[in-house]
């Protein structure tokens, strides 16, 4: 199915578009077809996530992320606070909870100095709630006209507990399918605010550090077989690249998928599918059916996972893809985005 | 002393200007004033070097580095060579062999594919070289206008050798100070070709990996007192740092200082010091005098150490400051820098 969306090969589209960076489609193909045979190495094959590494005998992940959202400061948050949540996030997919982050900045010449004290106090709030340490830094400055105010690096690295073994190839036919709460408020908050569009409610950006969330998952078992935060691309691309790396065939119930109403309403003026629009402070599971009852019940005891919900299950046909029961009965497919949704929503 | 070259507060600066990200005296501002207060936590003071942790038991340094250097591409090296060198080579700072990279891209809209190949292909095989291993990586795309084709960061993790302590607060009156070779290198190559200048031969860079160096160093003892490697602001930034956190003075004899001909020549042309050049492939150690002599033969026997040499020492006189011996039998306080002698050369 993905070839019929694919778009043409990289040597007939000789230079990066924005479609590049949006978790897509175009993205895998840029780390498959010139990151991956460049840097090569085993570990990398994972790039969507953080790496799982032995080091000194200690069992770590190792996670980075580059932030470049547009505005700064938006409802519900700011570039600091996803700075530290998104990285904090990525090593939680991997069962870890973050230790200690780096952060690395890259300033345009010309952004006021209050800005980037007031990102900075942000990034450090959030890391502070986050319970992770910012222990090493960098600056660089570019002439204006060469950047946008301000662009962030974090690279995290945490400890995976023994026993926890969070890979796609660990899914398997009967797993449920859980998220942890509503889904597309994020993208929906950044882009209302860069549109200028009003829908009646504000709608607050989700997001939030999933580390202690899924400290309690894991509290219930560590067998949990594969975490996701569904970022760019949205819910819909993190269930197809679990699809495909795992060979199995995921069937999502679509009443089940919770959406606010304020964010069905926006995606609808907008003309987005929610499926496909970006989360900060989600994340789905996948979860051993004799596990999932109590795994959801941890879940909606954390202030993160009130709102958790079984969303689907992992079956063993249409291997590699993802299909969305509709409430009328039909199905569809749900296909990986190809570009990019919503540019630099994180 | 430092007071006297000290530019207005801050908050007479309202903006961020190129000199920030010079790696002197408003660099070190910056940190102490906006992002050390925001983050805060005790092990942030080290922010100009790696970071040396405890994780599961292991020891480990941590650093990061974003990357963007213009242009490209120049002699002796590009941005993906920087890229693995300068993370690589902070960490050996703090005496870690590099064991894992991660990587960042941030690229400009309309930048061609193949330069971003050219780059990767670089980066991969600087980290070959260097014998570590890029395992977790990101991609961003802004639009044109808003980057400058490609901006690098990463970040890395090793393992710290037992009874391995480099700190400038180890540094003693009687320190032999040894440079591992040739100074004011890659400032004067990128300059060079930047400004289209000619000086009869052609500069490269001096861009190396310098993790192999300092094993061969801590082979002959693990007792060092302190390593750096002196990027932007050059000898004279990294010496001053290490003068005001160990509260030592540093004589430096000019004359011993390896300055290449033609990277004296291109700077009396250019009106740069080259202490103040930055270097990607030097070091400065700061060693017990028991140990010296044995520690320099061990960096002369290495490629990268065969021009080594024994430049000053440490004293208990005017302490916090760094006295240059001129040839002519005088003395001369090298201070910190204030701004930016050569933007963007890493």
């Amino acid at each position: 199915m993905l070839s019929w969306t694919c778009p043409a090969p990289l040597s007939d589209q000789p230079r990066i578009v924005m479609g590049h960076g949006g978790g897509g489609v175009m993205s895998a193909e840029l780390v498959e077809q010139v990151f991956a045979p460049a840097f090569g190495g085993p570990v990398l094959s994972a790039l969507t996530d953080s790496a799982a590494l032995e080091l000194g005998g200690a069992q770590l992940a190792f996670s980075t992320d580059s932030f470049v959202v547009r505005p700064m400061f938006f409802p519900g948050g700011s570039i600091g606070d996803l700075a530290v949540n998104g990285t904090v996030n990525d090593l939680a997919m991997s069962g870890a909870r973050a230790a200690y982050l780096s952060c690395g900045f890259i300033l345009e010449e010309g952004v006021g100095i209050d800005v980037v004290g007031r990102v900075a106090e942000a990034l450090g709030a959030a890391a502070r709630t986050a319970g992770v340490e910012v222990v090493t830094g960098d600056t660089k400055v570019v002439e204006a006209g060469h950047g946008d105010g301000i662009y962030i690096n974090t690279s995290g690295i945490g400890l995976i507990p023994p026993g926890v073994d969070l890979r796609p190839q660990r899914v398997v036919p009967g797993d449920v399918v859980i998220v942890s709460g509503a889904i597309g408020v994020h993208g929906v908050a950044i882009m209302s605010v860069r549109e200028g569009l009003e829908f009646g409610v504000e709608i607050e950006s989700d997001c939030a550090a999933l580390g202690g969330l899924v400290e309690a998952m894991l509290a219930v078992t560590p067998d949990l077989h594969v975490l996701r935060d569904p970022t760019r691309g949205g819910l819909a691309a993190s269930l197809n690249e679990i699809a495909a790396a795992s060979g199995t065939g995921i069937v999502v119930r679509e009443r089940a998928v919770p959406v606010p109403q304020p964010v069905a309403n926006a995606c609808a003026v907008l003309g987005l599918d929610p499926m496909y629009v970006a989360n900060e402070g989600k994340l789905v599971a996948f979860v051993p059916r004799q596990h999932a009852e109590e795994v959801l019940a941890a879940m909606r005891a954390h202030p993160l996972g009130a709102e958790a919900a079984v969303i689907g299950e992992v079956v063993d046909e249409h291997r590699g893809m993802v299909v969305a029961r509709t409430g009328l009965g039909g199905t569809r497919v749900v296909d990986l985005p190809v570009g990019e949704q919503l540019p630099r929503i994180c």
